[in-house]
């Protein structure tokens, strides 16, 4: 098992990678604050985990209450929301309740909003199952819910008090989840982490066969970039912006199309496309710069173009993202491979052309 | 005009009181980030400041965004919340768009919970327009909506800008919202500033015929209490939960008898007299004292008995409480006038014999 920590004065807390940690419920006994926790997950996990980990728990001497709700990012909304704290309000869970998000990114951010709003606020402990969840959305204090009109637009930044990332889960993950996790690992290469992407060039055959090893480091070194970003701006006022690169795209195509078809990552992929079209039109890199983050997305079985929405249906999803400041897009670009920029001055023409050149034509 | 301030270091913020605010709305525009800010307000208040109030902040050169709430208690909940995010996204307001609350206290509520949710949190300046919002809910930055199995059960710790008092606004008060707010003000006095109990006593006929001079010293006198509370305990760990007294049983009244029957400051009332008449049961105050806070209340037009739900109804509403940690009831009290308590060890037969002494008969 491989700890590092997340530093945000009062609020840090450790993040716990490697193998078996199912097996070891007392690695979570530390951070619960009182002897009721309530386990959020859903109906695809559930069924594989749940039984086992709340056995767990219940060894320890902890009180569990059982939520489950319907999987999917079609089901990342209000009434899904309002499940928990059904839940919760029947078991009489009180402020001192710790609630544990079992399962991917949806039911981390999901979960750890109602963490943040029950009764002002409950301590929240991050057991992500997906890849993509371990590598990134469980890290860093960002939750959130969709609303119609776009993504992730009601939340909160609340952080959890561990996050405990058993590379176990990613056993039964979907070769299409895997995929979608690899997005994040390689974005981490591209806007900051040069060396992590050559050894992600190096390692992917592996990654997708999931070999442990390689999985667990890759999860460390996600985690490492990550943890180093929150640490330095835990509500993006600056440099986390940064790790939005191919999101604004991305939130675009998956509102586009409707949530849930598909995968954030899936979107993320296409989206990064995108953004380094735009750079390299924009003169910061070069078509085999491109061409080498296209490669390494196909050979992660992730898509490289996005759906045929019309470009001004792009800009207008675009135009919702929540980086958008007084009214001035703001997209994560690559100054070069390895370097990442926030800018917020690109003529929407030029992104507009981005768009077209990266949509799959039907 | 008085000014005083909530010391919560990079989240302190100013608290203006005065006649004739609204006629300055140069007050507001240091508090805003950018040109953009939405004003959410209710249709009672609406049509009689909306227009004004929005004139003078566009003669300031903001843009501004109007949202119109149903009015009431009853509509402290998600589909209003949502009403708030649906109009700041199909305004595109962006993560700089200060929210400004105008209303009482079920807006300032359900405003600073929109702020503290939309995008992961936008700025907000509250606007109190009633006496009991101004001198309690919009100071402290509690904010919420109610849940069917529970009062204030969803919401957030999250600090506005600025609350700009505006005594001008009572003039359109009803004596029953007048009444309720003295609730609020009469509890300052009983929970930790006896001097302030006794200039209530001496002023209350003043006071309720709204003179001004009077009014803003007890909106003024409140907030310091509060704001020492709030900056001694932020987000209610300790001392800040004295400000509750009355309040559980309180919650159950309004609970109990279904949302926005009874104005939250006349259950206060009532619920205070409860929690006073388990104090005289414990030995700690007299029945003197009793007498002394009931009679003040009625002299203030708020009732002082609670409806008959049944005391186990009673017991099961307040189980429900927030301030039910590890399943123990806690519960505010008086160690004598003027000086209240935190007690979570009071036997259940005791306070079932004081809300059975407290309730309406027939």
């Amino acid at each position: 098992m491989r700890t590092l920590n997340v530093e945000l004065a009062e609020r840090s807390y450790p993040i716990q990678i490697g193998a078996n940690l199912l097996g070891q419920p007392g690695l979570l006994k530390p951070y619960v604050k009182t002897r009721r926790v309530a386990v959020v997950t859903n109906d695809v996990v559930g069924p594989l985990y749940l039984d086992a980990f709340v056995a767990g728990l219940e060894a320890e001497g902890l009180t569990v209450t059982r939520i489950v709700l319907p999987d999917g990012e079609a089901h990342k909304d209000w009434p899904t929301l309002n499940l928990i704290f059904d839940g919760l309000l029947a078991a009489r869970c009180d402020r001192g309740t710790t609630l544990i998000a079992l399962g991917g990114g949806v039911v981390g951010d999901v979960v750890g909003f109602a963490a943040a709003t029950y009764q002002r606020g409950v301590p929240f402990i991050q057991v992500p199952t997906t890849l993509l969840s371990q590598v990134d959305s469980s890290v860093g204090g960002k939750t959130a819910i969709n609303h119609p009109l776009g993504k992730n637009m009601i939340g909160a930044f609340y952080q959890p008090k561990l996050v405990l990332a058993d590379t176990d889960y990613l056993a039964s993950l979907p070769p299409r989840e895997l995929s979608a996790g690899l997005a994040e690992v390689i974005k981490y290469g591209l806007i900051r982490d040069l060396p992590f992407l050559e050894w992600i060039e190096t390692h992917l055959d592996g990654l997708l066969a999931k070999d442990p090893a390689l999985l667990e480091h890759a999860i460390y070194q996600s985690c490492v970039n990550k943890a180093e970003i929150v640490g330095a701006d835990e509500k993006e006022q600056g440099v986390r912006a940064l790790l939005n690169l191919g999101h604004t795209f991305g939130h675009a195509i998956e509102t586009g199309v409707g949530y849930g078809k598909w995968l954030h990552g899936e979107a993320v992929a296409a989206g990064t496309v995108m953004a380094l079209e735009l750079s390299r039109r924009l003169g910061w890199i070069s078509h085999i710069d491109v061409k080498r983050a296209t490669d390494l997305f196909q050979r992660a079985g992730l898509p490289t173009r996005g759906p045929d929405l019309g470009d001004a249906r792009y800009l207008e999803l675009m135009q919702h993202d929540k980086k958008v400041v007084d009214a001035r897009l703001r997209l994560v670009l690559l100054k070069e491979i390895g370097k990442a920029i926030l800018v917020d001055d690109v003529p929407l023409a030029d992104v507009s052309g981005a768009i077209a050149a990266c949509v799959e034509h039907g």
